[in-house]
């Protein structure tokens, strides 16, 4: 196979050593706007291919992947481009810039029988694919709820705001561990300085059975954060991506709710037990994911993060930024 | 001086301990309806006079200080019959069950000429007053957000739900440093067992000038975090009061944010410095709190937080209950 | 019950705290040669009795224990007293400042049916007890090492060495969970000041098997390091005692040694798995110490913590001074 | 300029990628016994050029540049063919298996005209370099102790014990930042696999006027520390290299130590102050390596990690060797 990988900025070098190493995978070729930026990739991949002009590379008939990693108001041009011309593509999250341009090019790919891949590497992990089987396991009973913090000292992505930059990430774990729809949103935030676009934002999510989802995105935090909790009746998860090794820890705790016979009286009673702290695979995210991708194309299956999961968490992008601008108003999903 | 402290449970002891080391403090008398706890106070405190008659104690001539330790329901009365009997008042937080009941308070303490003490304990700790010094030097710059998070795996509080029992220590916290009103308030969250009472919750406030303040109060949660983050435009705190020693960072972090001349074009651009940790004072929070307030009735000065801090307070607590009633509806102040 | 503490400084209010909480005791009297002191247990402990004769102390009939919380030079004398007076002893530790001591106390209290109780506290914390219950489940496998860290920047004893002051509490913690005697100890250190008293010290002690111990105790650490490592070959303990709940984490990690049929070659693996995180109790260790005492007075049973336990700590203590006396000299046990 | 990197394992990929990003680096050949390894280099490294016959490429007119990264026994054979050949020499840590070939390479080096550097990667870090500026400025004052403890679940290394693998890094730390010779060497350790090879051991270095270090290196921990502890009696450091990015810490603690007048009598103080984490550099300490070597060679200059810095860290691993032979015995060097 021969891939395109389209924008060579800050993941391109990961993007493009991951589809190298995969042994369907005969080369790759490296496109870019920014000259400086190509000569870089020849240099790191000793005289890789590069070029210029992405509509070129997508229009050849040797090319069998096309990569897009530029900015999210782009996407969906190239990838509607690139699935016209027969290619399967590989997105970087957000898969696009609204809920109708994921819809479009979802249809697309399912009309010409290509592959939709979106970039949510975290699914990936091995830590998110170990809560993936505890979760399912009924481990953690019924669930309360899903709450998520990625802050840091971000650089400031000049075409979207802090919940497009960092929250698809979060998103797209939630939504591929509850595994269910989120009823309603509303988002509060601010920026702070001229351009408009919020720094800072918190996200809450009610879903069926009281089941409640909250995000704290926020680019000007001086130390990185990014810690999830979900609770259940039986027990808890604490993941925390900064750690080393430890990142999932696994609380024997939860709370008993009984009524007294007869008695319209509930008794709350804590039990608290054990922390576990599973063994977790080490591979690199975007080394099982770029081989997922390339699996899912040889046998003709589905990707874990396909068009719909990319779809999934657009949904919630755009109803957020409408209710950040109400501030706060709730909208149904 | 003599001390009734009225309600010998979880916090009496302390309240008892501290009162009783100060050389003003002749002796002590602790009532509580529960003559269980009053015999361990006996044997812990080596014969301290108890009863179980609060109303009798109130009513001693020989009482100059009433400590009011009960639940919040009860503050409200107790602390009048004590106000109306010429007793200076420590009222644990929240001071009152709303805002109407605070306000009386105040003003018969005023009309009385009493103290009114309103144990917002956490303002007495080293941290919290090394971070005002800080905040108060302009060393922050301009305010960005205040962002706290107080979890744990907490004892149900029957007659009370997480906002009211967690979030009045954040935000007194936040009502000293910023010394500014807040203009809005939103809140979220969930109750997920038969009684009715919120067990998570989300509070959002705006303030003027984009300023934001954020908190997460959660009994659900399996480990213990409390760790709140001020941001500012010349640097940012973190005040994270599990650890040990280091409870307060200041990053010389911060962004400068210029406009290109003659041009509609922000330009945004990171500062990243060294980090500082100052020694902080590390004397018991309520023994500086005590101490203080006995300081205050004998020079006939106003604590630092009396009656109108207990009052910011519970002006929050009471708009964010209905706005989580009304799934995060914006309450203006 | 009637108790003598003697000795009110750093830890005497704990000591008097936890046996007035006793069902068992009546009451305590307080001693201490500083009137000063006395003064403030009076105040904390609400008109408790005190004296600054501990010798008239000792040789009241009324007086059942003798707790000593001296400097270390004055144990043997004091508890000699007692133990001929006839009263049950609980020493401080170290148990005494030399072997000789030590042995003769043991002696003593054995001839005269008295109960020698060394506070070695850690060992009624809920975290060694439930590594004693780890170890000898067999869960470890064989043990490879046991490795200690306590530091701090810690005031000065100007009666002993860095050695005598912190390396009993890990002495005693490794004697109660290897349950075997050290055949050889070296030890290096310096001392930084005029004293001539030992301030960083490293102790290494040999045991059968193979199995090593080693301990680095120090006074003049910036931060607080409170970690031990115990190495087996099936799985391997970390007790960190400042972490405020998981302070014991078992890791299921160790090696796999094999010899390759026929071939003198050795192959090594090393198995990876879970880590667990028990619950511990939370008790407070010196109310579980004191009440096993007063049961052992009662049921008239030895001690976990003898005298027998506290002569194997300064047995080591004392060979670990000629040792670094001599520059790491080897000492047979 | 050419390089030729002999040892394509663990570490080769990175040689490679720092060489190759360089632009005075025209080009790199990848040298192995192993030919799948070398598959694997032109797989990532995309057609770069190698070769299983090390003696021919450094044979090689074209080649400048000899990256020595195979096992310790070998290094000194082939350092001595690349350095006849006149070929500046860039050799792993250790420099080499003995005082003795370490002395010869230093000696042909100097005879040639021709760069020596030795590995010792974490000289370039921001971490310790920062460090070095720290006590270069007289901060700590006069120096105290150096500790070390650098231990994890390790593969075990075939030809070498555990000193040989781990403790060169902090040794050669040690060396930098200390600047003063060693005087005497103690170390302990066993090995627990039939090997005959150390896999837990502890180092004691002796220096003039009481400054002490010691090192704990160990194969068999489950988990990974990296610490090290500088005191001073102005002031300490704590550096942590596990942390993200708070790796060095100074702590404004030390202690004062003064005479009373004309009292023999030591009175010891403990100042405790603010502590600062500085802003480190964040450059890959292995660009920085590759770079300084580079100008070393254009502009004729002694690398900071010369032949001499290798050969101070090998003196102390040999006498080590000899030490933890006998028990623990002093070696003076």
């Amino acid at each position: 196979m021969k891939v395109a990988v389209i924008g060579a900025g800050y993941w391109g070098p990961n993007l493009i050593r991951n589809f190298l190493m995969l042994d369907e995978v005969e080369s790759v070729v490296a496109c870019d706007l920014d000259e400086a930026r190509l000569a870089k990739m020849r240099k790191l991949f000793h005289g890789i291919e590069t070029s210029t002009d992405h509509n070129e590379v997508i229009g050849r008939g040797d090319i069998d992947i096309v990569v897009i990693a530029t900015p999210v108001s782009t996407h969906h041009e190239i990838a509607k481009k690139a699935l016209l011309a027969g290619k399967h593509c590989f997105i970087e999250k957000p898969m696009t810039a609204s809920v109708a341009e994921a819809e479009e090019l979802i249809e697309i790919a399912a009309r010409e029988g290509l592959k939709l891949f979106v970039d949510h590497t975290f699914i990936y992990t091995g830590a998110v694919r170990k809560m993936k089987e505890i979760i399912t396991s009924g481990r953690l009973g019924d669930l309360y709820y899903f709450d998520s913090v990625r802050i840091n000292l971000g650089l400031f992505q000049h075409d979207v705001n802090v919940i497009w930059d960092l929250a698809p990430h979060d998103l797209s774990i939630m939504d591929y561990l509850l595994g269910q729809p989120a009823l309603a949103v509303s988002a509060t935030g601010t920026c702070h300085v001229g351009n408009g676009l919020e720094d800072i934002a918190y996200i809450t999510l009610e879903f069926a059975n009281n089941l409640i989802a909250h995000f704290h995105v926020n680019w000007l935090a001086p130390m990185k954060i990014r810690r999830t909790l979900i609770g259940g009746t039986k027990s808890m998860i604490v993941y925390d991506d900064t750690e080393a090794s430890e990142k999932v820890k696994v609380y024997d705790k939860g709370i008993d709710v009984t009524t007294r016979e007869g008695v319209y009286d509930t008794l709350v009673q804590y039990r608290t037990g054990d922390m576990l702290s599973p063994k977790l695979d080490q591979e690199e995210a975007l080394a099982v994911g770029t081989r997922h991708f390339v699996d899912c194309i040889l046998n003709d299956q589905q990707p874990t993060t396909d068009g719909q999961s990319g779809l999934n968490v657009v949904r919630i992008l755009e109803a957020s930024e409408i209710s950040i601008k109400n501030r706060g108003q709730l909208i149904e999903l």
